[in-house]
């Protein structure tokens, strides 16, 4: 028996890679790269999966989301020789971690997907609360502007941005990007809906704080402190320098990565 | 000149009825009712008057919300012979209190106003997520219902309820009111929406716990778990043994106070 054992542990333990789809309120979290101090959901997860499955892993997100930013499925993989199934995994996880991250799915992939290799399109919506009065319960959650904003306008600079461009203009100032060309498949605005504006832009990926950037002159336009042939300068200028305010985090939610 | 500018300050001086409405997440707060030691939404509210105003105030609620409850439309006043106009309080207010509290209204009422004495009704507002996965937005603003509900014995039990009624089945263990009836003028079943169930409650008045013991009992009348007959039982039997489940705090929302 215990000659037969041995190669049977050796199928047993062969690597595995095991993918998550999750949510997360990023309010509490220094975004989702693991620190050395500060909180963040990498660090949380990694240490709760290392609790589950007894041996330290690696968690490769499909990206990274700043501190304040949120996510309603974030994915992410690493590599074990874990034999616990994944759908018990996944409930041990969300006894272990904290009610602000939810995994909403976790399952066996084939052992080259790369949460962040693979990615096909990225999808982020950025929520504005567009009311005279604050509202509490959005604060977390959403942009607060108080004054009129021209939905007319700012539709058309959304449909202006889809396309291949070379977005450097609303690049974070300390960017490492080397290839600043995206394609934005998508870029949409909904409602208002009971004071709720939603900006949704899908693409073949982002630089980082481009969401935040291209939401802070879409609302520029909106108040009229900007034209659309302003914008389109901006665009088209590819000076980090040209750009106006930057959204908040807070407003920003990672909505979907398809592979 | 300095002869008639005391009867003149006199005039300024008279006391006035000041009233507040506002919006609160109650997650933090150890509910409504000043305390000693821990953190109260009446307490916060009261220092910053007094910082505004210059002199100590008592602020009257129009009743006492939980720890981890909610408001949207909270009303209270206070007697005060600040000159300062409401509308410039209530600014400078919202820039003193922390932003999980925000002053929608303020104005002069008549000084025989009483937040609490001239209550015509009260609204309560709870909130269900029924969906079987988490919802990390919603944790602190719902209550987490898995399973299935059957709403339309939910509402069957909600249109019982409307009338006059000895509510002690449904009153806190604790509860000291004298007079248990109460007279509900509407109870009402909303959604569901995008996993939302909303159910309003609208009453001459409401007894402590009142309104989270009855929505313990219209979640087991959903479940299965309690028949239409045994609710009915529940309420005339006016024992507070007979009720079930309470609600928990965080899916609760101070909707509206009429006067």
């Amino acid at each position: 028996m215990s000659l037969t054992s041995k190669p049977l542990n050796a199928t047993m333990d062969e690597p595995k890679n095991i993918r998550l789809i999750l949510e997360y309120d990023g309010t509490r979290y220094h975004g989702w790269q693991r620190q050395k101090t500060d909180i963040t959901v990498q660090g949380v997860l990694e240490d709760s999966i290392r609790t589950m499955v007894g041996e330290p892993v690696v968690l490769i997100g499909s990206g990274r989301t700043d501190a304040g930013v949120h996510a309603l499925n974030q994915v992410c993989n690493f590599i074990t020789r874990s034999q616990i199934e994944p759908d018990s995994m996944r409930r041990g996880l969300n006894s272990l971690v904290p009610d602000d991250i939810f995994i909403k799915q976790e399952e066996y992939v084939p052992l080259d997907f790369h949460s962040r290799y693979s990615v096909r399109s990225k999808t982020y919506e950025y929520r504005i609360w567009n009311r005279k009065e604050a509202n509490v319960f959005l604060r977390n959650y959403s942009w607060h502007i108080r004054g009129d904003l021209d939905i007319d306008i700012m539709k058309a600079g959304l449909s202006i941005l889809i396309g291949r461009y070379d977005f450097s203009s609303f690049k974070s100032s300390g960017s490492t990007n080397k290839d600043p060309v995206r394609n934005i498949l998508l870029a949409e605005l909904h409602g208002p809906s009971e004071g709720i504006l939603i900006l949704l832009f899908e693409a073949d990926g982002f630089l980082r704080h481009m969401v935040r950037n291209l939401t802070g002159s879409l609302v520029d336009l909106g108040k009229g402190k900007l034209s659309l042939e302003g914008f389109k300068e901006i665009l088209l200028s590819r000076q980090r320098d040209a750009v106006g305010i930057k959204a908040p985090p807070q407003g920003l939610f990672l909505k979907d990565v398809r592979y």
